[in-house]
């Protein structure tokens, strides 16, 4: 089974990447571009094939490891 | 509008973050997990409401800016 997991910074936490994209693309004349964020995408493969166990395994995961709950957000996808 | 573009290493890159989170991961106790990869993700708001000009700009900002094409693949979502 694959697992996508994605991690972003919580609203209202600073995101200095995303500023710098962000400033980035104007300079490069792309207008119209705001509200720049720049998050993490965590992507593997489980062998345990049972779409419940697989879940609360990787929300294990997420929370021990992958995000830092204080300042980050995470949303799992499993597929297969 | 928003866009959200995934940034990812092509096959064959090593990925030396993907594999310290692999191992992480057996060292906290979960086993099974194979082929990590972390990748980026990009969120934006764009004023462009066109879809078709929506995708062309972020194509566009994938190529000059957002993604290294050599060694990274991209993927855009637009939504609204």
């Amino acid at each position: 089974m694959k697992a996508r997991v994605h991690v972003t910074l919580k609203n209202g936490v600073l995101d200095p990447q995303g500023k710098a994209i962000e400033q980035a693309l104007g300079a490069l004349g792309f207008g119209g571009v705001e509200e720049v964020r720049q998050g993490k995408v965590i992507e593997f493969s489980l062998q345990e094939s049972d779409p419940a166990k697989a879940r609360a395994d990787v929300e294990a995961m997420c929370q021990k490891l992958l995000a830092n709950t204080v300042i980050e957000n995470y949303a799992i996808e499993l597929d297969g």
